[in-house]
C-alpha cells in the first residue's frame, strides 16, 4: 500500500523550487504525493499545523513533517 | 540517466530521522542516492559547502541544496 506524502507550500519562489526538486522526486511506486497551496486552501492550515508544519515549504511524509529550506512561517499565512 | 542525490548529515537525531524518511523515499529509478556523514568524512565539507549546504541534514538534488529541518550548522562541523 502506498504511503501518503503531502507537500505544503504557499506559492513562494522557495516553495516552487522545492516542489519542482523534491515533491516530484519521490518514488511513485511507494508514495502518493499531494500538493497543497496553503495560500489558496486556507481550510487546510489546521491540518498542516496538526501534522507539525511550522513553515513552508514542508513535506509531511508518512505523518512526519520535514521543513525544506524556508519560504514563509505558517502563522503568516493565516 | 540517473541523477545524483547526495544526503549530507552528521549523525545527529534530526539527521537520522530525515535520512530514514527522505533519503530513502526518492525514486530509485531516477536517483542515485549517496549518504555522506560529514562528521566522519570531513574531507567532503568543502564539496558540501560549494554545493550551497549551510546546515545538515541537507539533500543536494541534481545540484540544488535542500536544507531539511535543522540539525547542525556546517561551520560547527569543522
Amino acid at each position: 500500500m502506498k504511503q501518503k506524502a503531502v507537500f505544503y507550500h504557499a506559492g513562494c519562489p522557495v516553495c516552487v523550487d522545492a516542489e519542482r526538486q523534491l515533491a516530484h522526486a519521490l518514488d511513485p511506486a511507494r508514495y502518493d504525493v499531494e500538493v497543497v497551496h496553503l495560500g489558496q486552501a486556507r481550510e487546510r492550515l489546521d491540518e498542516a499545523e496538526r501534522a507539525g508544519v511550522r513553515s513552508v515549504p514542508a513535506l509531511v511524509l508518512a505523518g512526519a513533517p520535514l521543513h525544506i529550506n524556508f519560504g514563509a512561517a505558517l502563522q503568516d499565512l493565516r
